[in-house]
């Protein structure tokens, strides 16, 4: 028996079932040509006909010459008719594919329930079906849907489809736990059984994660003797998504000695899922396994100085082998050795004895206890440390802002900005719309600031949060403004604390802009002389 | 052998680890009561004395008078000293808690590497604090850190700190993966191995998500005899977080025979997850199992007409069972069902097969769909359905309002709100200034209606919060707004949904001075026909 796991990569068809996701023909070729670098071994391109999408997709995908075998998914031929005749059959054909993915009823309750036919004309509907594929020269991969409730239900059942599909010459039977629900153990106890049966068959496995379990039951099946796991990048799927490729992958790779691609590969994973995230515009949770940003993020004080030791006390890999690093948090239940840490991350000498790292450590302690988070924060907490040792990249001198919102009865709100800088000696003045305060605020300082500084061309804001810091004194409370912004390559984040949630997104959103400049902006601009200090304004 | 397992909540303590998760001890006991009402059993509330925020929590927790035991969490004694003068140990004592976690290390190279101590001092270090804590008449839960690490590199010696936490007088033995590195199957064969050991002695386990098998460890570590689990709501907690007790407790209770919670308290699992994340301020991932928007949610085309012939064929368990629902295409969160169940609670007979329900359920539907989120904002959906019963309380008819915020380099910011509203008739034009523009609006609009309503005087907003809605669109995107507000006697929170910060503040403020005066205001006011319909603003 071989120890390498065949990987099928369902992203582009079962994962853009999932809420909130949704890709276009390019995004589709984009995240194709994402997984093949990947080295996956299949990926479905989507079901041919159903929509222009996935008929554009297939015309275009043959073009990139990928080593990654491209599958059509469709379903069994209608019941009472011919393969022959079959308009979907067809379509899976005429895709100019290698392979494709039939799926067919394993669930007798299914065949009565949604296919409203017998259990012999569901069963000849799959050999028909693969028969047919296998004439026009196509590998067949054959989902066996809801096997696992099929076989729970009814044993003889869902194993004489399976038997059905290896005869009609299917090169894998895939059993699938479409609803999710089933236990690693029933998996495992099922597939040992089945396995028996079918002795020297390719076996698959398609999982669900509506019990939180999709990745263990996929490793189930592999222990209990299946090479080929269908799964989606980050998890993607209908209701709870897919079985995660991302740490599947590594599981099996790191953990369980299985080979499934080339180790220089894996070490692309947390770039691959973040890219793919990117391309179908869907937040990455940051404590994602593996590939988060918080995978290898440490908050703890007593964690942080023992991964200062040794990386091993807190960390189950070695974050590098699949391209993620290790990130210590600041927070206000750590101390000296997280900033210090932080200061080494982005390679900074701090000599931790001296008079700088003193000061830098206590302005960010005063910062956090007027209410600056930066464990949320990086980019802020990084110009604070390169301030701190002379790299300063003021952009301008601010002067004024003012912001005003106004609504009457019956008409659209209306939010105007007005922005007074100095930048470069020069004085500008300017005044924008938006569609909140913040985005107005936004709109007049980058108007003033493209002139110099074009490259803010390409970032923008991608989320921005707010978070009330002491509930006694209601809304003239303090504000925490938490701001993450994007370009091509990189996210960031920023924060800004004020009474005033105008003036704290207005410190998050200069901030943001800064980074975006950093190594950009030649030290000792003299516009830092008049920027109002950080934390020390008054409300 | 008990067929129940005890349900060990570490929300507040592990949970807070998580990256972007900060609680003030108002947070804490809001989540404390609400995990009362689910069930659990124990509740681990902190590390009394680490800082201000815990001291508080125990101390008022006592106030609340919940059934679950509270616990407080700590280290064993440092090494060389005596139990008896340790800080740590006694800040646990005073903490005035019925049962204590402590925290020793299981792994030899912890022990070198991290407390720089021997195993033998160890080992007296875990035998005297349990002895200690036991003699000042506490429960005690022994988590053995980096206990299933431990066992792979040294079985004996981590056997031996089970033993000796044992013979010292522990209660529960729970044993670790503190780094979330370990697989199913080792959990389940090292557990097994253990329990031989130690017969008789209860067992625990606590499980971190770093390969994704954090729930599935746990349900391997209930295979093999361990009878309490420890996990966080939502999955909260250090790097990938804890193990997520809302994908245990339904998996336990609905598919394991398992008794965790009582049944009815079950069907609160998704208002407990959405209500604590609300709390947390932190999205759900609307693909969460069981309790995300998403989990029951039904896209493909094929799934919606086979569910609608039977909801079994793609849906793993009833929704309902967990307080979750079913949802097609677009249709939103708010079921029938539990819009009826509000209305029953607040006293309005609302027959279900009315005109005026199906009338309010679908406005319920369709706000939902544009945002608004009624779980956090009780207060709102109240005012909803009661003013689908004729019960209206429009305060005042709105005609403007406008807000400046100002700032000028070397000078504090200001804000200043004009309100322009007619109440009974009479026009009012007040001008106000504040801390933030939020205060400056609420300023201004009680600054009109206190003549009116004086008994406005009695409630304060005292909290705000702020999350965006769809980072497609940046800082232009959509956000949502919720303000708690509170009198002598109530806490009530409204909802207000809109492109601009500043306009959907302003509906939670009137919001939440309508909900105040509930009952005070007549029927009928003419206020009400000028008001801007809610969720109707252009943007």
């Amino acid at each position: 028996m071989s120890k390498s796991i065949s990987i099928f990569d369902t992203t582009l068809r079962d994962g853009t079932q999932g809420e909130g996701i949704s890709l276009s023909a390019d995004d589709k070729l984009k995240i194709a040509k994402k997984l093949d670098d990947l080295g996956v071994h299949y990926i479905e391109g989507g079901i041919p006909g159903s929509n222009n999408k996935d008929i554009e997709f297939f015309k275009r995908v043959k073009d990139l010459h990928l080593n990654a075998k491209i599958t059509a998914f469709g379903s069994t031929r209608r019941k009472n008719s011919l393969a022959e005749q079959d308009d979907n059959l067809k379509r899976m054909i005429d895709a100019g594919v290698p392979a494709v993915t039939l799926v067919g009823k394993s669930w007798d309750f299914h065949v009565h329930t949604a296919l409203q036919t017998t259990l012999e004309e569901n069963l000849a509907m799959i050999g028909d079906s693969i028969s047919y594929l296998k004439r026009n020269g196509l590998e067949v991969i054959f989902d066996a849907e809801h096997f696992f409730d099929g076989y729970k239900h009814n044993p003889e059942y869902a194993a004489a489809v399976l038997a059905k599909a290896r005869e009609a010459g299917a090169d894998w039977l895939t059993m699938c736990d479409t609803n999710g629900g089933t236990l690693p153990q029933e998996v495992h106890d099922i597939i040992s059984t089945v396995s028996l049966q079918l002795s020297g068959a390719q076996l698959g496995i398609h999982t669900h994660n509506d019990c939180e379990l999709a990745v263990a039951n996929t490793l189930s099946a592999i222990s209990a003797g299946v090479r080929q796991v269908q799964g989606t990048i980050n998890g993607y799927g209908e209701r709870c998504g897919n079985a995660n490729l991302c740490s599947i992958l590594p599981t099996l790779q790191l953990k369980m000695g299985l080979q499934c691609i080339p180790e220089e590969a894996l070490s692309q994973l947390t770039n691959t899922a973040r890219y793919i995230s990117e391309v179908a515009n869907v937040n990455m949770p940051v404590n994602q396994p593996y590939v988060g940003a918080a995978a290898f993020a440490h908050k703890g004080g007593i964690h942080v100085s023992a991964i200062l030791r040794d990386s091993r006390t807190y960390e189950h890999i070695a974050p590098e082998k699949v391209g993620n690093k290790q990130r210590v948090l600041v927070s206000e239940l750590a101390g000296q050795s997280n900033v210090l840490s932080k200061a080494q991350d982005i390679g900074l000498t701090l000599d931790p004895s001296s008079e700088q790292a003193r000061k830098v450590i206590d302005k960010i302690k005063d910062l956090e206890h007027q209410g600056y988070q930066f464990e949320g924060a990086d980019a802020s907490l990084e110009l604070l440390l390169r301030e701190a040792t002379g790299e300063v990249n003021e952009l301008f001198a601010f002067e004024s802002f003012k912001m005003l919102v106004e609504k009457t009865a019956g008409r659209p709100v209306i939010s105007e900005a007005f922005v007074k800088i100095k930048v470069g000696g020069e004085s500008l003045y300017t005044a924008a719309e938006g569609n909140g305060p913040v985005n107005a605020l936004d709109n007049a300082l980058r108007k003033a600031l493209l002139a110099y500084f074009p490259q803010l061309k390409e970032m923008h804001l991608s989320d921005y949060k707010v978070r009330v810091l002491d509930e006694k004194d209601q809304t003239a409370a303090k504000v925490r403004v938490l701001i993450e912004s994007k370009n091509f390559a990189d996210t960031w984040s920023t924060v800004g604390v004020s009474g005033n949630v105008i003036e704290a997104s207005w410190e998050a959103l200069v901030d943001s802009m800064r980074y975006a400049l950093l190594g950009q902006i030649s030290q000792g601009n003299d516009a830092n002389t008049e920027r109002e200090p950080r934390g020390l304004v008054n409300h």
